[in-house]
């Protein structure tokens, strides 16, 4: 059956050379890693391979890339991790409430166990940094911002993050949620003065079920789990050798990511163009964001509704988080939208497949889409 | 390359039914499950049907599965999870001295958060339900004891557990770590008074990083991780959906239990018998012990030396847990046996599809590798 597919920021169709690796995996060099016999030494060697390949997106070494078995476990690691290890050092915990359930839910259950928890609301649909300047004191052990809102593509200003820790001499850890500029734009956390940073593999195109954490050689937390010593113990258990393999050949095939950017940046202009003509909708990104994701509001017609429309016609988009399952998006609400494009919003988010003739495609459904769902309701 | 594999309870190959769906889910219905779109749909209701299959293998009920990224995992959530939901009822913890890496020091590390912890010494190289009797009071919140231990294929008194737990009336919930047993013999969790049982799938001939939980209908744990509501709430984040599919389609796989174990019965009894003629070789393992684990010593010879040599003979075994690779066996040391024999240790495990064949190339090499080990030395 043939598609279009733009909920790329819910899941990415994996490529083919994610996919040749993990079969490779699976039928030659299925051994455990942690075994001494030559099976189990040629999966390590792999794994070594991949984590290379991973280092090089991630932009750091390998000793820095932890693997973990996606996004949500990596922020968990991330946050829970630098919180136990920097409990003595301070109290306060810094994020936004525009995070991903994954860092805005672990935030909120430290405050459960004693920690002071500050999520910087937006103010005039902008976290900035000046909002840090103000949080940020000598007792703060850790800071947890997104690179790239997963919901409207806004960049949040993380550069600014480290300099701001350094001048109010807080013993803070920086902790970036890169899961959505992962694969898109260059990344070099350590230039950033990040920390710990999370990437998932399903975002670009390896399988759904590993990520990777990032933890400057510099930086410590503490392992979650007890158990073996796999992942310098941080994350103990066998490793998914072919998810891992899976995601380094991932990692490789991105290639020219300021090519992929120009293209979707191309994309997202000309859809930019055609939806000008349609009274119903108003765009709710900002002009400038990740040109990847891209949030509009069709006004008059629930995001439920008009997805449904759209999936009947084979053009899949979402309404907004798909780990928030058809819930409101907070991140909407707390970014100041009125209910009337809250309720309406739909999230159009594209991978580097994605062509001119599937913007021509979706915006002649969401015309009719239009067209028909208004004439129902009146 | 030809080679015997008989290092099963390190991790298996995966099987032919497994890695055709994992391929299906990757190349066709690779939605995130999470999405309201026909791509979700399929992903999510593809999962369902690998947690019938799997269920069905656990003994328990579909909404008592709870995927997991292995069983490392598994033994973390049950563990942590039950102290963190019933920190208020009491404070001790019993398990024992012979389990794994990733119940023993997950225990462990619940004592340096107050609890107070028994782990239980074999006596004569045996865990009884009596020691239990002695340790369980109404104090106990959760006892965690294997199904079968890893390195000697020995049974645990599991049945006796329950009983206990009321006769004290403890309000203890029951965990066990049925890695080694599942998929080997019958399990009915419930029948057995077990509330949390952890299966991995890498040891029945699914892919590494994929696992389950059982959670009894009637107990509850609270989740380690904040984030959406996969597994609900207990295990947060876009589900593995490959390699979840690949799980239920290898639970599905295993066949007639009963048949595969009266076969590797038979391969350890024919090997039992190829042993008994070398003067080297003890038996480490109890006569009715699950005959898919066997260990065994070659009095003289390191344990690595000799799977050093049996693997360049392209015969691969292990020298006990490969999650402490390399690493002298604490179970071993814990039943009670000398070091020259922990030392020389070897663990030969089974799959349903070793061959007598393998039993003799084995027992050939290993013959070879006494003689010209020996050689070396003298």
């Amino acid at each position: 059956m043939s598609f279009v597919y733009l909920d790329n920021s819910a899941t990415t169709k994996p490529c083919k050379q994610s996919i040749d690796v993990l079969n490779q995996t699976l039928i030659e060099d299925w051994g455990n890693p942690s075994s001494l016999h030559t099976l189990g030494i040629k999966a390590e060697k792999m794994m070594n391979e991949a984590r290379q390949k991973t280092a090089k997106l991630m932009g750091c070494m390998e000793k820095e890339v932890y693997f973990t078995s996606g996004g949500t476990e990596a922020n968990n690691i991330a946050i829970q991790g630098a919180a136990k290890a920097r409990k003595r050092l301070g109290n306060k915990i810094i994020t936004t409430e525009i995070e991903h359930a994954s860092v805005y839910e672990t935030v909120k259950n430290l405050e459960k166990e004693g920690f002071e928890i500050v999520t910087l609301k937006p103010q005039n649909g902008e976290i900035t940094a000046r909002m840090f300047e103000d949080a940020i004191d000598k007792n703060t052990i850790l800071v947890s911002m997104m690179m790239v809102n997963n919901e409207t593509g806004a960049y949040l200003p993380i550069q600014a993050i480290k300099k701001i820790i350094q001048k109010k001499e807080a013993p803070a850890l920086f902790h970036c949620d890169a899961v959505q500029a992962f694969g898109k734009m260059e990344i070099k956390p350590n230039r950033l003065g990040i920390d710990l940073m999370t990437v998932s593999g399903h975002k670009i195109h390896a399988p759904k079920g590993i990520g990777a954490l990032y933890i400057s050689k510099d930086a410590r937390v503490l392992p979650l789990y007890g158990g073996g010593e796999q992942e310098k113990h941080i994350r103990p258990g066998t490793e998914s050798v072919p998810l891992i393999c899976a995601l380094g050949a991932a990692c490789e095939a991105v290639g020219n990511i300021k090519e992929h950017f120009n293209n979707v940046l191309a994309l997202k202009n000309k859809l930019v163009e055609m939806l000008s003509g349609i009274d119903e909708v108003v765009i709710n990104s900002p002009d400038d964001a990740l040109p990847y994701v891209f949030n509009i509001s069709v006004m008059g017609i629930k995001s439920e509704t008009m997805l449904h429309y759209l999936a009947s016609n084979n053009v899949y988009v979402s309404s907004g988080s798909a780990c928030s399952k058809g819930k409101k998006s907070r991140t909407l609400q707390q970014l100041g939208f009125p209910d009337e494009k809250v309720d309406t919003a739909l999230r159009i988010s594209f991978c580097r497949d994605n062509t001119m003739e599937d913007i021509e495609i979706f915006v002649k459904a969401l015309k009719c889409g239009i067209n028909s769902l208004q004439r129902i309701k009146k």
